[in-house]
């Protein structure tokens, strides 16, 4: 051994104790991480956060939070830890919160309580807000610490944070192919590419989607329900989370119907399924009092159906303006997480407006051929060097078909 | 522990020795598979073999089958070995031989050495021969055991055992595509879709092939050259098989390109690269003199360009009919492996005749789009239920690409 080596070693040593409290808060960390995401499907549209209280080495309390309206992560770690709270360090996925709403400030209510020192993942992702809650926590005497597992805790929240920060929802285009990339036949048949576990971990997405949007000419083709359904929720899979939205009553994500001619029949299945129903339409292309009164007449009778319908924006097509959309999506209707499950052009149309974040295609070992439909109607694309890139984040198999997460990557024009 | 428990335990202790000698056994099978993949680009058309001889628990000698014409695996074992053989037990991967060739039979070698037992992984494909090498062995007075790791055994000799025991070549089909499943623009630009580390693992592929198959229509647009490219043999991957096609010299696959109206051009590249160019054509189509005489000229004019051209059975189609072609491959030719790099109708062709039965697809992560050129044309797909089915084997990834080995799986038609 040299005798930087023996140096190295001998720091090492000196630096083993703190070296080996970090690591220990890592752990309380993930293990706030890990309460967080039992919240997965049920707290929308807040974010998933979990909190762990410790003291002298031990846990002294925990706590998540569950659903939209009850009490934050921090306040049901305080009540676990009760007087064992005072001088202990709170782990918590999320900066504390400082505003006055139901259950007052969670910084105030930590510092009350005698926690000596808070550590956070990440700060709040809003900027109104951002960095209040520390500031609020160490005007009264606590020690802060921000960015400890911030990866993890970034991606559990992946959509309240788009759209705190852009205003926009985190949208996941899901799509089911061949290997050969083809979605339907020619004449449209498509149920089922994919198999029953595919098919399954598409509910989880669902689940902790706050909406899924689809287009109408889908929709009608399959008289889709667009909802989650309890059954195929697979509580082995992904325990905590499932068991919560079991217990706790599932949640519907909001349906979206991009429908800018209204033609979404009032008998669609989707209008009777529980949940909120909403079609996405332009005012009526004619200037003719005719095609303002058949306008009118559709919308009233989706509303009678149990339609919500909303008027936006037309882009130059006479379509809904899909980014209008999405930002209607995040700001009136608080929507983190959308799940896009739709056909080739609603889907190339959101990706040739940037506007998808994240591409879900699950690929089914057959071959369909050239005939049978393709994945994605994309413009523009004459030259090899105008495809369109994306990084591949994750492969597996679920059952006989494969997942792949790709997202797509920015300059696609350069070559 | 239930008494059976008990009782089984007991059977295991005692049964202790020979599962460990089992064991050790078949490392050394796997060690005479290790060296028999060694001869992975040379050996062509002969099966790939490695020998390993043990006695008291010493390797005494090894060997391995390195280039068509010389020595077989055990031959080289056995002159390593030399009078240590005597007494040794031989595992060997392939049955040996029983046929007075160049070499004489191996099984004689073996008993007149002394040889105590022959342990072969897999019996000798060739129904002419099969179980002859055993029986000589036995009629000689040595022990034999046939079947140890006899499935890695069979896959290192796919194409082999294929032409041997159903007169076809084992074939590959080999394409790149976007993850939408689209192999070119739709103006037929295609180069590069994959990266340089998929493509590299292409050149490994066709290293190992006993010929490259492509349609004249590809190889026109392209100007393929259809060959081994010395400098993009990954030593550091491959290393053994690779050193040696090195150092033996760079064995170039039969170039087999299918062509029923001979319209290659005489100044295709692929025509003066190093090795054999083969024209698989069909007699002219019209029955007058004019047309006789025009294929009479390009095939003379192919032919002078350094093409040899083969004249097949014509199908249905008018084309050259591909079961006839691999027939010929594989009687004629000696093909063991064939890489089918193709465009979609050759490729569809050949899957639509069952004659593919391996397919290795290079996805690259970029999206391509609707108008861009499909992967393969396949005939009689109306319904959902029509779909080509496949088991997907192998998925993992070459720097950004990800290849997927998947496989035909029978009653194709069924639901």
């Amino acid at each position: 051994m040299s005798v930087e080596e023996q140096a190295g070693n001998c720091d090492l040593s000196q630096g083993g104790q703190s070296h080996r409290d970090m690591r220990r808060g890592e752990d309380y960390m993930a293990r706030a991480l890990h309460l967080a995401r039992r919240g997965l499907y049920t707290t929308d549209p807040n974010p998933r956060v979990g909190c762990v209280l410790v003291r002298g080495g031990q846990v002294v309390g925990e706590g998540w939070h569950e659903l939209t309206g009850e009490a934050h992560a921090e306040i049901h770690a305080l009540r676990a830890a009760g007087e064992a709270a005072r001088g202990a360090t709170a782990y918590v996925t999320l900066e504390p919160c400082s505003h006055y709403g139901r259950t007052g400030p969670c910084a105030k209510a930590l510092a009350e309580a005698g926690v000596a020192e808070v550590v956070a993942a990440m700060r709040d992702p809003n900027p109104q807000v951002s960095g209040r809650g520390i500031a609020m926590l160490e005007a009264a005497g606590v020690a802060t610490r921000v960015g400890m597992l911030e990866e993890d805790a970034r991606a559990l929240n992946v959509g309240f944070i788009s759209r705190m920060s852009r205003s926009l929802p985190w949208v996941r285009l899901k799509m089911a192919m061949s290997l050969d990339g083809r979605t339907a036949m020619a004449s449209g048949e498509s149920k089922w590419i994919t198999g029953e576990r595919a098919r399954r971990d598409v509910q989880h997405l669902r689940a902790r989607s706050s909406a899924i949007l689809s287009g109408v000419a889908s929709v009608m083709r399959d008289d889709s329900r667009l909802t989650v359904r309890a059954e195929q929720l697979d509580i082995r899979l992904r325990c905590s989370a499932t068991r919560v939205s079991h217990e706790r009553g599932l949640r519907q994500p909001l349906r979206v119907i991009v429908d800018s001619t209204l033609s979404l029949p009032t008998a669609s299945r989707c209008l009777s399924e529980p949940g909120r129903s909403l079609v996405a339409t332009v005012s009526p292309g004619g200037p003719g009092a005719l095609e303002q009164r058949d306008h009118f007449r559709r919308r009233e009778a989706l509303v009678a159906a149990g339609a919500e319908v909303v008027t936006l924006p037309a882009a130059a097509t006479g379509q809904v303006d899909l980014e209008a959309l999405m930002r209607y999506l995040a700001d009136t209707e608080q929507c983190n997480e959308v799940l896009l499950e739709s056909g080739s052009r609603l889907g190339g149309a959101m990706l040739d407006a940037g506007l998808v974040d994240e591409l879900v295609i699950y690929m089914a070992p057959v071959l369909m051929g050239d005939r049978a439909r393709g994945l994605l109607t994309l413009t523009g694309l004459e030259t090899l060097s105008q495809r369109r890139r994306l990084s591949i984040d994750d492969v597996r198999a679920f059952g006989p078909d494969w997942r792949i997460i790709a997202r797509p990557v920015g300059d696609s024009q350069a070559p």
